[in-house]
């Protein structure tokens, strides 16, 4: 499953590189800042219809909605994002990201990121360690709150509907610095490649950490909602992941206390 | 002065991606989050010596102090930061860049931002547009504030001790999206190339916005302090880069009113 996933990434990546030369078509979805162009449909067709054709018993769960209406993990669930930041796609043609997982029976088992424009694939197979390509990625080891950089979004240290910013201003205060990129697929390939040392958002949909989430625990990161629970696989919500120590540290000090 | 300057950055650059192979030795300077490293202080001696040899009536204002003592733009001045983003470079090797400018008599001529991991070379001559590596630059065009992508760290947006973070949380609260990348020369080269809409920060030094600001300008983007004012290419300070229109109607309906 693994190898043909690799192939299926790879290819549908290279589509999006060549689309970036044609028009794009844009739609809002929702609301205004939620937007889809034809390549986040065309790159989802393209996976459903290669799974559906080579495992014909799998479900998939896909952003665009073109696998299956899915309320629980059972079997063998492929969970995709075709074009993980969209805004980013759109407005810079970089930064933006396929991301790809396989579970079983609810355990993820293969998580795989695509950093398309710059040809990196982060790979996990559950047990197997983590990879950027071909090189093995380190073990993530312990950081203080004042060593680490979090990628944390501007928007959730405002007023916003999802969380009191005060909580979290207080911890943007105490690291070492901020970072935001825009793609949690990326932002959290970036916390298993050692990049930045911990990643807080406050709305994000199972297909946006599904296989991220796995590269984050295979090198020994932490992944949980904000609060410390469980990540909703079918929901979403909140997500908080970080390298060990900081993670506990921050629960503990920064969020459950208030 | 500006293929001299070319040739002197992609030599630095390759001596830049040759040290991610070794050891780094990392000081603190002023305050424990602003680093340097063995890096930061070759790469500038490498550019003092070059100019020096080549250019010995020219003067140089850098950040690493291996230049002159300058207290005005009068004659040539070779502006340069070696490593702007430093704690990118430590943590990520990537997201950082070298930034070269040339000022005569206070006029920037030459600006040039060289994203080394990406091989990204902006640069400028005043007068004949931008170019990312052999691509020219499109003129920036308006964008509405409902539209826009703005990179501004989440550390504006918490008490501190240069702005009232109501300020711009009111700002954040209405751009399409907020990103935050670390590196000020980088984030000015994205604001030329039309990758961000926006740039805010509180706290520069020229050498950080020296060769951006002359890349935004070029391409008809606006760079003043964040009150509008024209930037101190001695002192630094804030910055507030953006597309027209967004530029011009961040400062009337948010910083100027309050």
């Amino acid at each position: 499953m693994d190898q043909y996933a690799k192939k299926w990434i790879k290819e549908a990546g290279a589509k999006l590189r060549e689309s970036f030369a044609t028009e794009l078509n844009i739609e809002t979805k929702t609301n205004p800042n939620d937007l889809v162009t034809n390549m986040d449909k065309e790159t989802e067709r393209f996976f459903v219809s290669k799974i559906k054709e080579t495992f014909p018993g799998h479900r998939i769960f896909g952003e665009e909605g073109m696998g299956h209406d899915i309320n629980d993990l059972k079997g063998t669930v492929w969970i995709i994002d075709p074009i993980d930041g969209t805004l980013n796609f759109i407005h810079q043609q970089r930064n933006f990201a396929i991301s790809l997982a396989i579970y079983e029976d609810g355990v993820g088992k293969v998580g795989m990121v695509y950093d398309v424009v710059h040809d990196e694939l982060y790979h996990a197979i559950k047990g197997e360690g983590a990879y950027l390509n071909h090189y093995p990625l380190s073990p993530l080891s312990k950081v203080g709150v004042e060593e680490a950089i979090l990628s944390i979004n501007a928007s959730w240290i405002v007023t916003n509907k999802r969380i009191n910013p005060a909580i979290l201003a207080a911890l943007v205060n105490d690291v070492r610095g901020t970072r935001s990129y825009g793609s949690a697929a990326l932002e959290l390939a970036f916390v298993a490649a050692g990049r930045i040392d911990g990643y807080i958002t406050m709305r994000l949909s199972p297909w946006d950490f599904a296989a991220g989430s796995i590269l984050v625990e295979e090198v020994g990161g932490k992944v949980s909602d904000l609060f410390g629970e469980n990540l909703d696989y079918i929901k979403g919500g909140s997500l908080f992941a970080a390298k060990p120590g900081f993670h506990e540290f921050v629960l503990e000090e920064y969020i459950l206390k208030r």
